[in-house]
């Protein structure tokens, strides 16, 4: 396939980011929903047959992070994408309030643990990345130590990417409009009121902050080894089809193989 | 639906199983191959159904205990069963050859870190079961401390039950001659050669000494709370078949439900 999907939502590294600039219902990627909408379909199956040679290589993986505001669609994405996939070598790790025990540690410690094994797709819902969205808008550290965190991310992913695991970074980028929308449909939809959170308004409020600080991480964190891709995610299927290409070109440069044994099958006798 | 799969299927709580009786190719419980799979597939997609209520109730977990000889079909029955329910709100642990660090603690300590949290379905591929069973077969605990493993196995699994976790348990119950057919298999085509290991031809040829030892197991941890089910695993479909129905009769009965916040939906304003 001559595509490349991840060039054009890829954050350069180095890049200054302005949100206001980047349309969250822009769907000039995919002309036709329909045709979208197909590709996504066989993307997800593609990169079915693409885990289970990652499985069966067992030597790499891939981690998907994943981030956006309450109602972005983090949760839609990752049933969209990765379903055909199915729950077999792939891991997600939901990223809520830090426990005592996590709280105890530096802020990487439970991302680290949460990390893929070698032969497995990880999916981080939410992810560190929260200790310098929450973490700055809310102020729930002293502003150098939030400061150096953008550093020691960078280092970490490195380490990680050196020692063979390729990583993906989504911004669901979703327009403040949408959100509300989509947060008025939760309180009216019986089925859905449980997802509602009382405290998502008071997320809502700091849209702005919350903004600013989605712009320093994406300047700050798109790196060659890590990059940051801003994905529009006013429309479900312009997203899903977004990172269901990008997930798939990835697997297909890693191009992971079923290995070879070192013996030979002729030495074998099954009685 | 009038149906009840699982007791076609299931161990009686003190009863002696001969396995020599369980004809492995047994498919009488689905007399029709077109009808089984379009019932399987029906199924996969209720219990995904079944697991977002699960999810948003937020209350209770699933534990699937998958067991059975080398290429009995663990993974194809989790491909199977749980594909269209996806990564999100399900976990697969394997069990493999325990780490040094698992050895230092008791055989049940790395079993109870992979249970499932509220709202999740975790799925044991292998499980604290092979301590029973290769842990027997090739004496690797003094006599005493496995025979007392029974007990232990009954006690922690009551303990899990009691705390909101429903535990189905399934031996997934090949042929001899089956498996052999099935090894041949890995060893002639070079894209499943990576999934023959040398050490399961050792295994092969304790099969009797095995297939004791699940008879012990399946006798003393059937249990009201935790019951083993033995399901003919000779034909996929029938086996995948018997899987599905007895997951989505069990999620049936837990009966989740999304959950109705106790706040006022009136009371909030999306601005």
């Amino acid at each position: 396939m001559a595509r490349d999907f991840a060039a054009r939502f890829r954050v350069a590294p180095g890049k200054r980011v302005q949100l206001a600039k980047h349309d969250p219902a822009d769907a000039s990627a995919f002309p036709d929903r329909q045709a979208a909408e197909a590709q996504s379909r066989d993307d997800a199956a593609a990169i079915n047959e693409w885990q289970d040679k990652l499985y069966a290589e067992g030597r790499r993986a891939l981690l998907v992070v994943l981030q956006g505001a309450d109602t972005a669609g983090k949760d839609g994405t990752i049933r969209h994408v990765f379903n055909d996939t199915g729950p077999l070598g792939v891991t997600v790790t939901s990223f809520r309030r830090p426990s005592e025990e996590e709280l105890a540690h530096d802020f990487l410690w439970r991302a680290h643990l949460a990390c893929p094994r070698r032969g497995f797709i990880g999916i981080f819902n939410r992810s560190h990345y929260e200790d310098v969205l929450v973490g700055r808008v809310r102020k729930l550290a002293p502003a150098d130590a939030i400061e150096a965190r953008y550093e020691q991310i960078n280092a970490f992913e490195k380490t990680l990417a050196e020692n063979g695991t390729t990583i993906l970074k989504f911004m669901l980028h979703i327009s403040r409009k949408e959100q509300g929308e989509r947060l008025q449909d939760r309180l009216d939809q019986p089925k859905s009121r449980w997802k509602f959170n009382p405290g998502d308004l008071e997320d809502r409020k700091l849209w702005d902050a919350y903004q600013a600080a989605y712009e320093v991480m994406l300047h700050r964190c798109s790196t060659p080894w890590a990059p940051w891709h801003v994905v529009p995610a006013d429309r479900k299927w312009a997203r899903n089809a977004a990172v269901a290409a990008i997930v798939r070109e990835t697997l297909e440069a890693m191009n992971p193989d079923y290995p070879r044994p070192d013996w030979n099958p002729k030495d074998f006798k099954v009685d």
